[in-house]
């Protein structure tokens, strides 16, 4: 295979920042950056999100079965940034974002410029990032976004050149 | 659920616009745009891509393993509405677009800016259209793009509001 074309290639696939949280009812707390996320159907409202298969965020979606989707807005580098770093929970924030649960007990970040909460359907058990598929069952959006929706998200080239690119 | 939140929410993903082909050896070829594309995993290199479940291009790509993911670039517009039709095979090009097979006799189209050639590993028969896991097993770059390569990608709003957006 051609490594540098594939590297090059795969890196021509667009990507939005997100922070991935989930709260499994028993202590565990994840909030973790992820930008591996795709809708795959519109009826029901399924997406696919790749996730770190060594990560502690993993481990807490796995078990909880459910999670939230925080969009970061153009603002939302530091964001990004923190919660690169496993998740504490200390005076009621996260990693020192403040949030709220939502149904399905996920933390939702006040931060957020929108928010899908999911439940998990299917673990695909592959690669280094596992994929976990899952229906969105609620969704968050506290201010209307002016324009497209896609215009107002933080978008990957916008945490620099050698952020979460191929290797 | 707040139906119009998570419409709008889910908009905030980014996508890019891709020709999925195909080529079961048996006559049966695929060629089709699509987009809900993203990577899942670095080692080894695995994507995510929605097929809808009941298009030609499914069973194609379904019934043949493999297939090639062709990245359209700014100046593939029209491609990218040719190919929202079924495909045809005709004075060796599939509609009406020059191409030559690649590794795993998938077509790659001459009007791509990239192509990665891709082995199935899992299907997830869940949602209107079905998530094909694959490998990434062969990459093509015929001219390496200049700066980024996300900014050589054409984009999902490049084709209108109306175009590829949740229901």
């Amino acid at each position: 295979m051609n490594t540098d074309a594939k590297k090059l290639v795969l890196r021509m696939i667009p990507y939005g920042i997100y922070v991935l949280t989930a709260d499994d009812g028993a202590g565990n707390v994840a909030a973790a950056t992820v930008n591996f996320v795709t809708q795959t159907s519109f009826v029901p409202p399924l997406i696919a999100v790749g996730v770190k298969a060594d990560s502690g965020a993993y481990a807490v979606v796995k078990g909880a079965g459910r999670f939230a989707l925080n969009m970061l807005g153009k603002s939302g580098k530091g964001s990004a940034f923190t919660f690169f770093r496993p998740a504490d929970v200390a005076d009621g924030k996260v990693s020192g974002h403040a949030f709220h649960p939502g149904a399905n007990g996920a933390p939702l970040l006040e931060a957020a410029i929108g928010a899908v909460e999911c439940t998990v359907r299917t673990i695909v058990a592959e690669g280094d990032h596992h994929i976990v598929v899952a229906e969105v069952t609620e969704a968050h959006l506290p201010a209307a976004p002016a324009g497209r929706p896609q215009a107002a998200r933080l978008v990957r080239k916008a945490l620099g050149a050698t952020v979460f690119t191929g290797r």
